[in-house]
Order: C-alpha cells, then structure tokens, then sequence
C-alpha cells in the first residue's frame, strides 16, 4: 500500500484499452461501481463522464471513491486506488473524450454524444494504492 | 434496470473466467473496490474469501456491496449488481475455492492456502441489476 503516486508500471495499467472499475456512494451511502473509461495526467485520475449522470450525481455528494483495473493480457497484474474527486469540470472534456475514442475504439471523435450532452471530467486525487504486480512468468 | 434475477446471459458473465470488481464499503463509510474471481448459485451471488480479510471486515459492518464484471473477451459486455451479504459462512467455502481453482487456473487445488486460513462464502442478494448486452458484430 503506498501513498497517491502513479508509478510507471500503474500507468502502464492506466494507459491502455482496460475498463477500470470505478465505484462511487449512492444517496443512502451504499456502493455503486461500474466499467468506464480511464486515463491520468501525474498523479490525478481522470474519468471522463456526462453532466446528470450517476457518477457526476454521487461525488457530488460525496467524493469518495474508488477504483480498481486489471491487464486486460495479465489479469493478475492489478491496482486498486482510494481517493477522491477534487475537481468536476468541463474544460478539456470534449476533447479528452475524442483522446480515449481514439484509444479505446480507435475512431477520431467520441461516437456516443448525444443532443444537449456535456461531458465533464472528475479529477481524483489517489490515497491509497494498493499495486499488485503478476508473478514472473515461467 | 432489473431486480435481482440471474438470467442465462448474466451467468454467462458470472461463469466465466472474468473477475468481477467487488466494493464494499470501509469503517470510515468510503469505498473499496477490487477484483476477485467470483461464482453463483441460482439467484445468490458467491465470493469466496478468507476470515480476516477487508472484504469480510468490512461486511460484516456493512453489509452493503456492489459487484461489476465484463466479459474478457468483449468487455462491451457487462453487468453490475447492487445487493446485499446475508450469509457469511465457512459451510462448503474450501471445495468452492478449490472448484474456482479449477475454473481460473485449470488446477485440483486452491493453490494459496496459508496455514491456518479459514475460507468463507459471503453470500449475496442481488437488488438491482444493470445489464448490458454488447452491440452486435458487424
């Protein structure tokens, strides 16, 4: 368990086509967690949601959260992260949205906007990391 | 959005060689989150653990959990369930960890035993669940 640094090889973790697992507090404080997109700049997580939707509804609440990705190729290759949301914004999230299209699916613009949408980001700054690493292969 | 029945296509998941991303809630009421492998019957969700671990600590405070899994090889293909532990019990907990040994490893044995642990099933009722199919192959 280590203090909220993004090392090199969570990075790797952050940085490629896996869905992170990200869980937020419903109103009645009760968990909630689902698949998402995910990227970081430094040591600040970034999830990359829609104004109303449930995540942007629970850490305004309250700004808790947590969450976990695996290797997609190792999936014994791990990091699970608690921290908190520090910042909700829209300024650069359309285009960070068309960045993860182009990671994720490998189009130029994010194919799902929809009429009236507005993308955010939340900010998250990790507290607890917890990283584990595969054992060496034989 | 469905109450908590496990339809065929949600076992499926379940079934799978898939983690599934297990939160529970911490003393302090934030959330933790991490991956596990994961097993059903019927209806009952089943995540088998070992006595002492955060997970059955912090269920036993709060029996409050959620749970999402994606389908490794088409991660578009997902569910998340919000529930409840209502049983925490070491009844069939170790030949469940050695059947889960079989299905994520292809081996006989639980392969991790330390000396002196106790495995345990917590047992979970699903309330809600979001399902959701992948678009289809073009």
């Amino acid at each position: 368990m280590s203090q909220g640094t993004i090392t090199p090889s969570i990075a790797k973790l952050l940085e490629g086509k896996n869905f992170v697992f990200f869980a937020t507090l419903m109103e009645d404080g009760s968990p909630h967690v689902a698949p998402t997109w995910v990227d970081h700049e430094g040591d600040v997580i970034l999830i990359n949601t829609a104004m109303g939707r449930v995540k942007e509804k629970n850490v305004r609440k309250d700004p808790r959260v947590a969450l976990s990705v695996c290797d997609q190729e190792n999936p014994y290759h791990m990091v699970s992260i608690r921290g908190s949301v520090f910042e909700i914004t829209p300024d650069g999230a359309e285009d960070q949205a068309d960045k993860l299209a182009k990671r994720y699916f490998g189009l130029d613009k994010y194919p799902y906007r929809t009429q009236g949408e507005k993308r955010i980001l939340l900010k998250i700054r990790p507290e607890k990391i917890h990283h584990q690493e595969p054992p060496p292969q034989k």
